[in-house]
């Protein structure tokens, strides 16, 4: 009988399918036709049917299935080693995120990605799963990279650098969809970043994207304590249960991290079917914590391997990261049978491509399945010697000793992407090349910030970024008591009220472009006019972008909030500005609803400089430019038909000018 | 000015020093002049004043001290993954030690030895820190492959692979030192192997060996939380505690593991100058635990890094060592700034080598120290790119993200012992080979002895190993009166007295060698005659070697407890055992103390197979010959001249035989 023709066949390695009967064999072989693998068993056996152009000799070498990176920032490898051993928010406010507003544009992502995949490609991973931005770029350059992508667009409710808005990012999200939703190698993924960075809106408009074209929603859940504690306080609900109840989980979702997760939460994952994509090193490096994986795993969670961003790992070795989760699982629990090194490998292969969705085409070695695998040194002098009498050995090779640099050759839907370590895709000089040029631009710009306020501000700690968008009016008002229209208003409700007085001391530098940082006191005042409380806050505020709708202004604010538990002389000594004033006010302040739509109406007297003036204030926030139109538009009508003041009245200066202009 | 002539000059690298300033050099270079640096700075300064004929070419690369592995156990390595994933007692004693016991000889210390000095030299490791068995072996395979290692012969109560006794491997230990204290590469020490395999006694005979010679004292601490636990009930001291007051850190002390000291406990280390070898992979493989390293470093203990054997890691590889230290410090402690990279690199360099007493020869790159350094390509893709404004950058990428795979060439003591990755003094196909035939060997022993009793016994967990030798006599009394002469006599002190029923069930296989188990279940009588409570124990012995002195037996057991905590019928069921016999008796009990030396008084009436005679049993606990030869004629001398009891009432056999002739 003919034998049939095929691509090309593995010969004579120790083949780990890793498929559910976790079938091996001794002296295997692997035929693949075009993508797929067409055969797969007994070297005698697949020989004695098929023939093939391209025999590759597997002998003393171990054939499985490509490693699977279920969570990852792939252009981040950029900032690899940038900074390092900080303190979260000095790292992510301070270096990072306004190195990526500096930077992040679709040429930088497309050289990431193909960094990345260049290291991936010599780490024996196949496919990943990303977050960032410009994911459009991330989906070419890994398309042409050779390699197997979920491809997750990121929305937030700030501006992000490939977005004003969060509904920009949407809009942007179909497109990216649309464009690559058929694509051999690419699965496209809408990525609300994290419950805390999105909305309850932002989370339905992107579980709804993903339910409409049914792919894959990533999201960042629980990766610190402090995320868990803020979103307690804020929502009185547990962070898993907030996003369930929202119908996230609706969606086929993967989330990362999740490393402080209780039982219960851990019940919801496993009910909604959410996979989870555990990142042991990054979670150590940034001291988040350590994810309950062993209590998932015994729960039924569907657990992935993933190594985040190298940013924060700081490689994409997919060995390392599944030896530290099996490591890590056994640490944690003083139980050394934990995560065993056979599931830990199941972890980073069939069940991460589970989690992905992508089960029914790879993650293990099985005729029908695309040939996406690899070929690893089965005897370095780092795995000598080898037993056999046990099963498991050759797991524990596999998992615990082996390197990245063993991997020999590896192949993507059925296409060599390396071949006796050689790259075949990828140009590694000129991709090193191009990278350490970024790297010289991103030093000169962090050098000459050095001096930079936010810099400094991050390095004394404990920042926490607010909002991005304020809409808001101001008017002079000559009597107070307009105020009355306001709040009995049919349709209006008065939600809160209170009285302070806020003394505000402005930091001002020469360059404008650092921003300026105002140290903020409120004495909140009671019934009897005797202060009662006082609360000091530090703000920092770059450079106001103003955007004129109608009557109101719109604020680009990017503003930081920070507990100011020190004296405002340290403050002074500390920011050395080259200009300093101050304002005091006194403030009653209402939180209303007008037409259901949330707005703080302010009733000011400034006390120092000394004003005859009063000024009525109304403001609101919004996360999406639609929004912004939509609340300047209730704010025009507030200051007009409500209160009944005119455009004469409108004053456009903001309080800090009436001090400079003091002056 | 002529040029001074020098053997080698490493050139035009980046060269960090690791002394004491830190100094670094972006163009660098090291000028070699037979073992030692004799300069060191900006290439220009050394090439004008040194000439070579060796040149070598370092750019792109790092030029930086060896790494410095201050804990583990060379031979180990042939043991390499042969059992993962198992509780630490079945492991133990499941695995490791029926292998050891079988297997550990001259040559296989040697081969092991050559087998992980070959990975070590592949992965940039200069200077180690053994402990293990023939450890003159291990200082000849380590010298000869060129390695610097501080050699830690083994001492412990129970009988070792090289020594019956502790006597024998103290005796050893003496000649070790005597032979090998010279040595350019070797420096020998004695390593008492833990506290609680070590009695008072055996611990203090180490120091002063150790003090003797001035060499350093390796010992295991703390490495699990039953050890603390134990040792507690065991000494009513703390485990550091016992150990500072038998005076054991006057000696040059490496504490390896400490995952379970306390905050008093790290004072103690701190005091006494004792230095810790921390093992992060190897405590979270084994589930020990964390240790609690940013204390330490805080109190001001001396803290390096080590691998542990490889049966335990499954790799010798330091840059995953010293990686893993640096997350594990910041994700146990949630500070994300613990353990910085460049301290991570410290304490895998200078401070190994200072925990180690050999700060004054290596672990830095200093003009006079020996060239013990390693050439490391700086930018491979996974260290891409490159940035440079921030210090501590190199040391992220060396630490953060380096493999073993990156190191190009290593020298020890002025020797190439790796160029361009490869091996100059091993035979790597040989010493494969070689390791694999071992494994072959090492699985037939294991498959030979999966039907084994002990394997059987320790996989329903919980063994604890108990004695090893136990002097003992017995007579046949005809009056159990004669009992008071002993109570009674001025020489004797009674601590304790108990009375009750014995019964045991012996299941006995017909290979001898497999040894037995005994059911036993104790009944105490109060003094109305009542039994009071019940203890059910299982014991495991191996084939009794038998010994006689005198009048008295030494037995030497090798005996595991284990608490039985289920039904007989369970027992018989599981281990289908070929013979089971009874044997029950009444059994007066007391524990005396003889001339201050404690023995046990039995009173026997066997009850079942019934018989007549009632039997008196001198027994005594020993761990050394010495003393098992004093306790043998104190046991005689109890007999004869204290009880008046004869040679004609001697019996030679055991209980069990009574039961197995009444068949």
């Amino acid at each position: 009988m003919a034998k049939q023709r095929v691509t090309t066949i593995l010969v004579g390695g120790t083949v780990l399918t890793m498929n559910t009967a976790l079938d091996r064999f001794a002296d295997g072989t692997v035929a693949i036709l075009n993508d797929s693998i067409v055969a797969i068993g007994p070297s005698p056996d697949i020989l004695a049917s098929y023939e093939a152009d391209e025999v590759i000799d597997c002998r003393d070498q171990i054939i499985m299935p490509g490693l699977v990176n279920t969570h990852t920032h792939m252009p981040m490898t950029l900032l690899r080693a940038m900074a390092d051993d900080l303190r979260l928010d000095v790292w992510l406010m301070g270096y990072m995120m306004p190195t990526e507003r500096e930077f992040v544009s679709p040429e930088f992502c497309r050289l990431g990605t193909q960094l990345s995949c260049a290291e991936m490609i010599r780490g024996g991973t196949t496919l990943f799963a990303d977050m960032y931005y410009y994911e459009a770029d991330v989906a070419a350059a890994t398309a042409e990279a050779g390699l197997r992508g979920v491809c997750g667009q990121s929305v937030l409710k700030f501006p992000a650098p490939d977005a004003a808005s969060y509904d920009e990012s949407l809009a942007y999200t179909r497109r990216f969809i649309e464009e690559w939703r058929d694509h051999p190698l690419i699965v496209p993924s809408v990525a609300p970043h994290a419950p805390y960075t999105c909305t309850d809106e932002i989370l339905q408009k992107c579980t709804e994207l993903a339910l409409e074209y049914d792919v894959p929603l990533q999201i960042h859940i629980l990766e610190t304590r402090q995320e868990a504690e803020d979103q307690w306080e804020e929502f009185e609900k547990k962070v898993v249960e907030r996003v369930a109840d929202l119908g996230v989980f609706r969606a086929k979702t993967i989330a990362a991290h999740c490393v402080h997760v209780d039982s219960d939460e851990i019940r919801l994952l496993q009910k909604h079917g959410v996979a989870v994509a555990h990142n042991p090193t990054s979670n150590l490096k940034l001291a988040s914590g350590i994810a309950p994986i062993k209590e998932m795993l015994e729960r039924g969670v569907r657990v992935s391997v993933g190594t985040d961003g190298a940013a924060s790992n700081n490689d994409l070795d997919m060995f390392e990261e599944m030896r530290l989760a099996a490591f890590l699982a056994k640490g944690a629990t003083f139980d050394p049978t934990a995560l065993p090194a056979r599931d830990a490998l199941l972890m980073a292969t069939r069940w991460g491509a589970e989690a992905l969705h992508l089960g029914h085409i790879t993650g293990s070695l099985e005729p029908g399945k695309r040939a996406d695998l690899i070929v690893l040194d089965r005897d370095p002098l780092h795995n000598a010697p080898q037993f056999e009498r046990d099963p498991n050995s050759v797991y524990s090779q596999v998992v615990y000793a082996s390197h990245a640099s063993d991997v020999q050759h590896m192949m993507v839907n059925g296409r060599w992407l390396m071949r006796d370590r050689a790259l075949l895709t990828l140009d590694e000089d000129a991709i090193r090349a191009a990278a350490d040029d970024y790297a010289r631009r991103i030093d000169s710009f962090l050098i000459a910030r050095e001096g930079n306020v936010l810099n400094k501000l991050v390095a004394i700690g404990g920042l926490q970024q607010e909002e991005s968008f304020e809409i808001q009016v101001k008017a002079v008002v000559e009597d107070a008591s307009i105020i009355q229209r306001l709040l009995e208003h049919p349709a209006v409700q008065v939600v809160k009220h209170n009285h302070y007085r806020q003394y505000d001391t402005y930091f001002l530098f020469s360059d404008e472009q650092q921003g300026r940082v105002r140290y903020r006191e409120d004495d909140f005042i009671n019934e009897q006019g005797q202060p009662v409380s006082v609360r000091t806050r530090l703000t920092y505020t770059i450079p106001t972008k103003a955007r004129e709708f109608d009557e109101a202004v719109l604020l680009s604010h990017s503003r930081f909030i920070a507990p100011a538990d020190r004296p405002l002389r340290f403050y002074r000594e500390y920011f050395q500005a080259q200009q300093e004033c101050e304002i005091h006010k006194d403030r009653l302040r209402w939180h209303v609803l007008y037409k259901g739509v949330l707005f703080y109406a302010n009733l000011d007297r400034v006390m120092m400089p000394e004003a005859e003036e009063r000024y009525i204030e109304i403001k609101s926030r919004t996360w999406s430019q639609h929004d912004a139109e939509y609340k300047a538009a209730l704010t025009t009508e507030i200051l007009t038909q409500v209160l009944g003041i005119g455009p004469e009245a409108r004053v456009r200066t903001e309080y800090v000018e009436l001090c400079l202009n003091a002056r």
